[in-house]
């Protein structure tokens, strides 16, 4: 144990800090584990507020709410940056069954998808047409669509390890798939919920029409995969089955809401700004625990993380709470106009929207010199079992900073579980572990450390110097 | 793409297999998440059969439909291997409360723990000393424990990543608590239940009174994290508090039980035997489903997996449902001893008891060339997010075989949350999510495939011609 731990002194001696970076990082994780906060703020944001969709009075007080806890941190700066969102509300809870050639009827579980218009107030049915995507809406056209409810139900491939894959592959269904049917005159549209396990809980998510002339929109609303399946195969014994489902959303004025930001000012190169941040907005069905209070309370106590182990970040850090991620960005494109109106020089930026889940990593959108860079730090993460170090996407709500320069990444947590819960009610407190969020909060509070502490302005001179 | 497809066929051209192993790896993986039948057979195991603790009727029953599925899955062979278990039955609910100086009491949450006598009848009430483990009760002696109740309040280490670490820090204050306390007089045993949550459930599990003479045997039983919280606080404020419980638990006579047993011989060395395994039994609170009918249903997969992707193992492959691992492990020594009467040779065993979450890996307990040898195939389950291949412990059923020239591995699924059900009633079917389990028997599935292709002979050979 001795030679070990001679071997690790050494091995680090070339750093300038006293404490070697395992050190630093085993404090980190610690501390988050014993002294955490991310879980008693999660749990206040579900339970005590609850659904935050953008424009919603929920919405008002998270930021109000996120703007108070982050003030008492004592962190450099506390601000909200004034964005205008989308408000779509969805009404009265929507009502649909399937109907028998007989006239019996069988209640199933739907969900207005967000954006959608409602259906004439006494509902809506008609005969169905089942389809698995856009292209055969297209293939079939007009004559085999019109008048008819159109339902997408090619399902999420099972078979993706990466369950956001098996999301991508699926997810032009729910939005677009009015826009296309609407075109060919389809009266509406029933997407199979994007879950990969055949349960109750329909999913909801954003929809556009695009540039549909607003005389050919059509309500659409998300099925539960189990009534997904039962719709389809009572389809194949009779396709004379008639489609009922009302629903009375509606989308409203657009009004102001904010980015929450708070700042602690580095010390050495305060013009370097790393950002890390979730959404504070969620979709109005249950209370948005993984989608995304996880990652806005993470991002909270990465700052409280780095000020409680004793860190002083020489680069400024940001925590950035979006608002408006699920339909719109609009909180994502305002912070990114302000930035460069600002000409501020944002070197990172880390979110954290794929659920409060066991952490396994982070992709990494950038050029190779800077991922060499960080992937050069991996070994230091390997006690706490964080493995995967890739490139790939980031998240939806930084994605606007990205300017050839900037590094983005993405906390990939594990995703067996995330779809079983994204955009249905049962998103909720309960079905997020403390440990497995906390250990979240660790793992991007450790990456922001070592990304302060080695920057990327060396390896970029030096691939000039090549160049 | 055409040059990387090449490049990968090039890579494994020296095969003998006309597949690739990267394909049968995806092939196994496939077939599990579409057409996976643990999940099937974890909801009857744990919804209509229940608890199955070792000589209940339930553990009997449990036996006889493991044992049929197997048959029907057309193996080479399927036995019974019988073996005698221990009898411990629970009696009536138990019934604990603290009772403060007024005379106030507040009912708290306790279960007996397996192997732990009854109390008197009208249950027992006295005084409580709390300690943090077995030293503290050695030191204090005689006169601070006679005639009080024992409170051992250690909890498990939340900064342990490994949580089995945790459990293993904390696990002999259950197991040895109550024969050291009664050594010492004391008059009974509560135990911090061993769960990294802070809850409602008691967590029961085994203990031994060892050789303590019968006189001196005092009821033990575990109260929940949150009211050992609160028996600890409560302590501080007034120690002449007072502890009631009543148990009615209770040892009867062994009784005849068996380990389930599946094989398919071996097409070209059927001597060399490779077993994949779990535990039967469970407690008899909650149903067992992540411990252990997770690692039961995920081994019997492995067997119908290898078939249903068209594998033909060269060596013997046997599925082992051990009998008794929670309180006895006379199953796991029992085959072991059977083993080695038949002079049968094992080259591989592998166990699932760590519960049905996502696979992160396998630990291996065996010689550096075994472990070096397995760990080149590790870069063929990076597709499946699988990293962690490690030297370590295996499981408890199959130590028995350890014999300085056999593998023991574990799988080593993701085990933040193994613990918050770990023995005690929210040990249910709805904390086991089906792509974890399947992701799991997959996993496990791979690793068979591998031992069974490439042996171990060759690289023994080898390094004996080194010595």
């Amino acid at each position: 144990m001795k030679k070990f731990s001679l071997l690790i002194a050494l091995l680090f001696s070339l750093n300038s800090f006293s404490q070697t970076d395992a050190e630093v990082l085993k404090s980190i994780y610690d501390t988050s584990l014993t002294n955490g906060k991310s879980y008693e703020w999660l749990d206040y944001l579900s339970n005590q507020i609850g659904s935050r969709l953008s424009g919603s009075h929920n919405a008002e007080v998270a930021v109000q709410y996120t703007k108070e806890q982050l003030e008492a941190l004592g962190l450099d700066k506390v601000w909200l940056q004034p964005v205008m969102v989308p408000r779509w509300i969805r009404g009265k809870k929507e009502h649909a069954y399937i109907k028998t050639e007989k006239g019996t009827t069988i209640d199933v579980n739907i969900c207005a998808l967000g954006g959608s218009i409602a259906t004439p107030a006494l509902g809506l049915k008609a005969n169905v047409i089942e389809v698995q995507g856009l292209d055969e809406v297209k293939a079939l056209g007009n004559e085999k669509i019109e008048g008819k409810i159109v339902f997408y139900n090619r399902p999420m491939d099972p078979t993706q390890i990466h369950t956001f894959r098996a999301y991508g592959g699926c997810a032009d269904q729910r939005y677009a798939g009015a826009r296309v049917a609407g075109e060919y005159g389809a009266l509406g549209v029933i997407v199979r919920s994007l879950n990969l396990r055949q349960d109750d809980y329909p999913h909801t998510g954003a929809m556009s029409y695009g540039d549909l002339p607003v005389d050919k929109r059509i309500p659409s609303a998300a099925i539960s995969t189990n009534h997904a399946n039962l719709l389809s195969s009572m389809l194949k014994m009779d396709e004379e089955i008639e489609f009922y489902f009302k629903q009375s959303c509606k989308k409203l004025e657009d009004v102001q809401s904010y980015n929450v930001i708070g700042e602690i000012t580095g010390s050495e190169y305060p013009n370097e700004i790393m950002i890390v941040g979730g959404h504070l907005d969620s979709w109005d069905l249950g209370d948005g625990a993984h989608d995304d209070g996880a990652g806005c309370v993470q991002s909270m106590d990465v700052l409280r993380l780095i000020k409680e182990t004793g860190i002083k970040p020489k680069r400024t850090l940001r925590v950035v709470l979006f608002m408006n991620e699920e339909n719109g960005l609009r909180g994502g494109r305002k912070y990114a106009e302000v930035a460069k109106q600002k000409v501020e020089n944002h070197i990172f930026a880390l979110e954290s929207d794929s659920g409060g889940f066991t952490p396994r990593g982070f992709s990494f959108d950038c050029d190779d010199a800077s991922f060499n860079h960080i992937k050069s730090w991996e070994p230091l993460f390997k006690p706490y079992l964080i493995h995967y170090f890739e490139k790939g996407g980031s998240g939806a709500d930084i994605g606007p900073l990205k300017d050839g320069n900037i590094v983005l990444s993405g906390l990939r947590p594990d995703s067996q579980r995330y779809f079983d819960h994204h955009h249905a009610s049962n998103d909720t407190f309960e079905h997020v572990n403390k440990r497995e969020l906390e250990l979240g909060a660790a793992t991007m509070t450790s990456l922001i450390y070592l990304v302060d502490k080695y920057g990327f302005s060396n390896i970029r001179n030096k691939e000039e110097l090549k160049d």
